[in-house]
């Protein structure tokens, strides 16, 4: 295989969450070094400040994500797993750990084989059939993985497929792994370890528009929960490369064809631009870039037909004439993108002051004196929902979960109310004589000194509606 | 080391989840080989007939879940997450891979190096500060972890710490791998990866009590979720080993105590056994032994002192006194112990007759006949919950979710009734013209001939409190 044919796996095959590739590269030429230093700076400063997550000389390029920085990681996962469902994704969990035949099948380890980790049992007696020339060979030796796909082949291929089940659409949050330079790690954003919002879809010719239209509307719908507007989208058509490339020409025209219809459709004619001959040499692609509050430019979502992993895999399916031998293509697709990234890109787009819904400290409670206290305890199960609500009883599967703290120090109320400011609460809820009394309390917004007085059903109710509106 | 202190080690740090060790040695002088193997084969059968999980060559020993699969994987996770919040855990997420200095620091490299995975950079020149010397002595490599304790006390060890912020409970649901032998491996029971319901808790030797209690009150009423009963679970204390133990006798003598006492209050006096001087070097230890339904034990739960660890990583908390150099003790904990073996313990015991809440198929849909669809994709999209009923819209974050099929092929109703059976649908619904024209459903139990009349609601209310009681 020539170096421009390597470079273009390597560069192509999911560059999403790599920190190389071609489109990374066009990134970089948007926003400066000097940038994306001071950017990494800020993501530290609010994450010391809010604790979200640390990294540590003993494994660089993996994020250790703290307490509060886990309940951020997890509500973007819910949100996409919940939006893979209505879309029709089925979640697989798979293996981390794959034989090198089988990245030699993918391809991986011919071309991508330098960013990827070995993994060696330390006694290789456990493992079978092993004699001295195979381990000398490295036949027992084992990849971590750097992206799902191979696996998902694996699973496709296990059973027999009919037209009927198609698209067939896998999604999975898997930990992947590549050796960057460790000199070029560095926060959030250029790591080893990280998880994608990762999917599969396996789907005839005649399917591609639908499935890329889903996958627009939901990259589309999902930034503007967090507030990005459709002029900060970028779409990218990379088409087919010249000279090498994969499957026929036929294949090849339609695919772009059906791409080009979708982008006018779901974006309109001046939505997107196209990047001719930029394609990977197994298939064209949809990159998604987004512009953040700063004017710097990340890759996020990717959408990537694939006509070359099928083939290396022998994938088949029978046709609705009853044929045998018909081979899927696969897309590639990711929302978010690496899910640690699109976090150092919220760290940016919020500077620390979370929506309600996302937020890890989503409000606390400051009884006003040492009186108060069992009020303040009463009340912020009642504020935390079903799963804490439980009491004694087993806590159900579904129920609302609000991050709420009880701050009671023997600090004046203004100091505690302060150091919330600081620590981001959405929202400071007092309580005294009087609220206790009246049998409401009195809550403001972080961002609003007006105080308000409710009652704790109000405060609840108007929780919930925060965050099904994703507030 | 000597070698006892060794296998002390080995067999004991986290025995769960790892298929040899003292504990899962006495588990198997309960179950023979035989039975093993038959279960293994009743699991497989179940799972072929269920499309739940499944291996392949190229990873032995990782499990492959499927999407079915991956529900009941989920949900386990989701009830965990719930009740350990519930008890005050929080979770994090932590790195897979850590160079071997960490392992020699935790004692791991030492005494437990023949059952870890070895992970290396295929381009060392990555690495930063590798040189000749360094890769031969092999500083550059990673240990893939067998374990999360090492990586939770990393984070422990990073903030200063304070007396009023224990007891820390961290909760993980990292994959780990374990370099077991290949030719032992067999389905879920005995595999190289997996993922436990992990906390570790730091605190007071005067906070044990409670913990202790928690969590064996939390053991308790999880596996009564289950069905399984007190009768079917045996609690052991395994004591200090009379030569060989680290801490000071005072510290043995009072956390044994502690745990006689808790076990006494929890469980009474004749519902724990004691293995005296069967504990770890580092610490006592509480294990949990399940019966199932064949009248074989399983190891699960475990619940372990270590005053080992918080020495081996300096850690150290501010007392109320203001004394600085008080190491807090760590307590390793796990209800379902591996999520992977709890997961062939539920094929056993409900030998595929998943109950509602769980049911990775909870329910189809049967239209009569083809002027039927319409009706039953409606009623598909009112019982599946707030996920996929948002439509256009984007789906909350929390909701219900049922898992629903609408079985519409040209099969007779008697058939796919038949077939539904098979699949282990916990309910069947069919639909036809007279259910049309009164609003209402037909519905039986899969287990159970008697077919009810409902409304759409009245089934939707159903599903939701038989999820809430999980039936």
């Amino acid at each position: 295989m020539t170096v421009s044919l390597a470079k273009s796996i390597k560069t192509g095959i999911k560059s999403t969450g790599s920190t190389r590739g071609s489109l990374v590269t066009a990134l970089r030429q948007h926003s400066s070094h000097h940038e994306a230093e001071s950017s990494t700076q800020a993501n530290h400063t609010i994450s010391n400040k809010q604790l979200l997550y640390t990294t540590d000389s003993l494994t660089p390029g993996s994020i250790f994500f703290l307490p509060h920085g886990t309940r951020i990681f997890n509500k973007l996962v819910q949100f996409m797993k919940n939006q893979q469902t209505k879309y029709g994704f089925q979640e697989v969990i798979t293996p981390l750990i794959y034989k090198t035949k089988l990245w030699e099948q993918s391809g991986h380890w011919q071309n991508y084989k330098d960013d990827m980790f070995k993994v060696i049992g330390n006694d290789s007696s456990k493992e079978e059939h092993v004699d001295i020339s195979e381990e000398e060979e490295g036949l027992h030796d084992y990849g971590l993985k750097p992206m799902n796909c191979p696996g998902h082949c694996l699973i496709f291929s296990k059973f027999d497929r009919s037209y009927n089940e198609l698209p067939v659409r896998y999604s999975d949050f898997s930990s992947l792994h590549r050796n960057e330079a460790s000199g070029a790690l560095s926060g959030l954003t250029r790591v080893r370890r990280f998880h994608q919002d990762d999917g599969h879809i396996f789907c005839e010719l005649n399917q591609i528009d639908q499935e890329i239209k889903n996958t627009i509307n939901l990259i589309k719908e999902t930034y503007g929960v967090f507030g990005m507007k459709d002029t900060d989208i970028e779409f990218y058509l990379s088409t087919r490369p010249e000279d090498k490339y994969l499957g026929d020409l036929e294949t090849w025209n339609n695919a772009e064809s059906q791409l080009k219809s979708v982008l006018n459709s779901v974006v309109g004619e001046t939505g997107w631009s196209i990047r001719e001959g930029d394609g990977a040499f197994y298939g064209p692609k949809i990159d998604v870039l987004l512009t953040d509050a700063f004017k710097k430019k990340h890759q996020v979502g990717t959408i990537q037909l694939d006509f070359q992993l099928p083939q290396r895999f022998d994938l088949k399916y029978v046709a609705h004439d009853g044929s045998r031998n018909n081979q899927p293509i696969l897309v590639h697709r990711a929302v978010f993108g690496s899910l640690e990234r699109f976090f150092a890109i919220l760290l940016d787009h919020y500077q620390g002051k979370w929506p309600f819904w996302i937020n890890p400290r989503q409000a606390v409670i400051i009884p006003v004196n040492d009186s108060h206290i069992v009020h303040a305890e009463e009340l912020h199960k009642k504020l935390s929902g079903d799963i804490l609500g439980a009491g004694t009883s087993i806590s159900p599967i579904t129920g609302y979960n609000f991050y709420i703290d009880v701050d009671s120090r023997k600090e004046t109320v203004g100091s505690r109310i302060k150091d919330a400011i600081q620590k981001s609460y959405s929202y400071i809820i007092m309580i005294g004589d009087k609220d206790i009394e009246k049998g409401t309390v009195a809550i403001r917004h972080r961002d609003d000194r007006k105080v308000n007085n409710m009652t704790p059903q109000e405060v609840y109710d108007m929780f919930i509606e925060l965050e099904k509106n994703y507030r």
